[in-house]
């Protein structure tokens, strides 16, 4: 057996989080390995059952009295308030529902609108403002919808690399929308250090979670963020499409202003009043009715964060011996110069995915899923491999290298 | 047996749509009336089973393969397919997806630009026009986000009562947004007459179709409507917060310039480029990653339009001798006066529920669910009863009058 084969069988003996596995529905004894839990995280065990039962018994058979009885009215703030210990959110400053990008455009016009009800000397920003920055290597969406918060705020959109976003804040910059970590190079941002910057810039910031929230720390609360938002159905493993959810800060909520004002979030939805007056604290971030099923379906998936044992910070530090073992792994099977790491090594600027970069990244990512390996392919020449601690282990990540090596022997380039 | 009796089984006996009902979990041989389906549908038999499909083998096992071999990404527009011929609209001008309020927001915000982006002489509408008309008596949430699209895009929102409509508009209408039938009385709007008059005023209209869709032919293609949009819980029976649709008429896609340019409803949305570029046709209406759970379990929901008979006009045909039935038994049984109905008699004016006035109404429908009647209280002194024709009969209509007498004659007034 070789080296790294002996290697990963003493770490998969020592990892504290090897029995969370079974909390998944996997491959087990088959040879697939799933490196895109940060595409669409794995099925968890208890899902199924959940779903059956809202469908046929909450649905079925007590049809409306589930949204008084069942607890359906109330899902987002409380399936929020499973998410909020992940990301470092005390209760009551995230809910559940709608996509990312609808949550993108709540937060960014929702920066807009503080900065410009700030006081004059006491709040950062005044009217003047009128300039949003956005994160140039964003994920496209992002970019797509902060663009149109801009047009709609009469601002302007201005796309800065992360690694320039300091020197590029102003007086004019009223928010800035910026991604924990990258969706293609898996590079993780300095939360901490770009939310002070724009802070003392006198502007806003809202940090899009996707890539970060369940596989490392986030601090929200710790770090005064102000807004964010993230999906679901990656590292928490929701389902597909499962909903996104929003954050506030606390102290923000009273003067998060919505351009989405739907009747979930009213003071008195009930009431069917024709004036809009916004509820308090989370709820203001809420819209339309929340959908059932995809949102109970990521409350029993939020189960798995339940174990003994199964801490973010547990899960941060497989994370990185997962990514370090793998890019181990890979320098000791791939001929040097075949493949090119695009994540960075230090750990404070990894999130839990190797980017390698190759010409024939499409036909090998092929390749490679014909063969069980299953990560994906980020166009033009990117191949992606997500680590999901809960799930992954080291013999896994072991035997998706020894594979990478023999579809890269193969191929040209 | 009473004559209403009689006449009851006489009716079901010669319903052509008596055997759909067998496509709906009831609680059949229990005394259960639900007359709830104008809130959230019943569960259609079909679903269970395609949704655990959905869960344990599409996603369970195959994961993101299923995301293009399973055809998740082009549910939105193959379900909006389905709903197409129920509404009156010819394939590919209907997309599923997000809540109705984020779709009424697309829609108005929509409306407005097309009226600012038609051409001077030819377009009917210029840049002058800044009022947005909205039905005074609107489902709340519909004025909320009308309101917030009026702010967004520097216009005034004005609340007209649906009957004065034609008298208020006028050179600076620039959009209006209508209810089909309203929420609270069931009073059904002449969508032909006010489609045309918006027209000749040289605005553009928006329906809102949660009431009607699935009850009643709508003709959206036949009668020139601009956008609408509806949600699928109600009389689509899709399930607790399914997805709402969009239609943009075929002739406007290309001017349909969305406030929500998600990653979703770009032209090449895998080519993750900075640059948004809208996709073609129906697509335009999409946001961000589809709830494919709740999303999959609608388009299970929509077989029920599959059996043999069942048209809009069938159904419609029965909705209309279902209320008309529900109304004679009212009067047999009620003593006068004690109930005032808020629903119109003609035709041609009401919807598919019977929405009742009277001073304890809360109290009254507490009872009547407590009695296996199951219809619901508005704010503040309406009894609502929804008439879904594919699982409602005559002998549950008849009884739910009966028991209603009953209630009534116990309680004060």
């Amino acid at each position: 057996m070789s080296e790294p084969r002996l290697r990963a069988k003493e770490l998969d003996a020592a990892d504290g989080l090897a029995a969370q596995r079974a909390e998944f529905v996997l491959d087990e004894g088959g040879e697939a390995v799933y490196l895109d839990g940060n595409s669409l995280g794995a099925l968890p065990v208890a899902v199924p059952g959940r779903v059956e039962d809202v469908v046929r018994r909450q649905w079925g058979e007590l049809r409306i009295r589930s949204w008084t009885e069942g607890g359906w009215w109330t899902a987002p703030e409380r399936i929020g308030d499973r998410i909020a210990p992940l990301v470092g959110a005390a209760a009551g400053q995230i809910v559940v529902g709608d996509s990312t990008s609808v949550n993108v455009f709540k937060a960014v016009v929702g920066a807009v609108r503080l900065a410009r009800s700030a006081d004059g000397a006491a709040g950062p920003a005044g009217p003047a403002r009128d300039e949003i920055v956005v994160d140039a290597t964003t994920f496209p969406t992002d970019g797509y919808i902060a663009e149109s918060a801009a047009r709609m705020t009469g601002c302007t959109l201005r796309p800065v690399p992360p690694s320039e976003v300091p020197d590029a804040l102003g007086d004019r910059t009223v928010a800035v929308l910026l991604n924990h970590v990258d969706y293609r190079t898996g590079r993780l941002h300095d939360l901490p250090a770009l939310t002070a910057a724009v802070h003392a810039a006198g502007a806003y910031v809202v940090w899009d979670l996707c890539h970060s929230a369940g596989a490392l720390p986030v601090g929200l609360d710790e770090h005064g963020v102000d807004l964010a938002v993230g999906c679901t159905y990656k590292y928490l493993n929701g389902g597909p499409g499962s909903p996104a959810y929003l954050y506030v800060r606390a102290e923000l909520q009273d003067r998060f202003d919505s351009p989405l004002p739907g009747w979930n979030s009213h003071a008195e939805p009930f009431g069917m009043r024709p004036e809009y007056a916004p509820a308090p604290g989370a709820l203001r971030g809420r819209v339309g009715t929340p959908d059932i099923l995809s949102m109970l379906a990521l409350e029993a998936a939020l189960d798995v964060w339940d174990g003994g044992g199964v801490t973010i910070e547990a899960v941060r530090a497989k994370s990185l011996a997962l990514t370090d073992f793998f890019l181990e792994c890979v320098e000791a099977y791939v001929p040097g110069g075949r493949v090119e790491c695009l994540t960075p090594r230090p750990h404070g600027e990894r999130g839990s995915q190797i980017a390698l970069r190759c010409p024939d990244a499409g036909d090998v990512m092929k390749r490679l899923i014909e063969r069980g390996v299953v990560g994906d392919f980020r166009h033009p020449d990117v191949l992606r491999f997500g680590f999901t601690p809960l799930y992954v282990g080291f013999a896994d990540t072991e035997r998706a290298a020894r594979v990478l090596a023999e579809v890269l022997a193969e191929t040209g380039a």
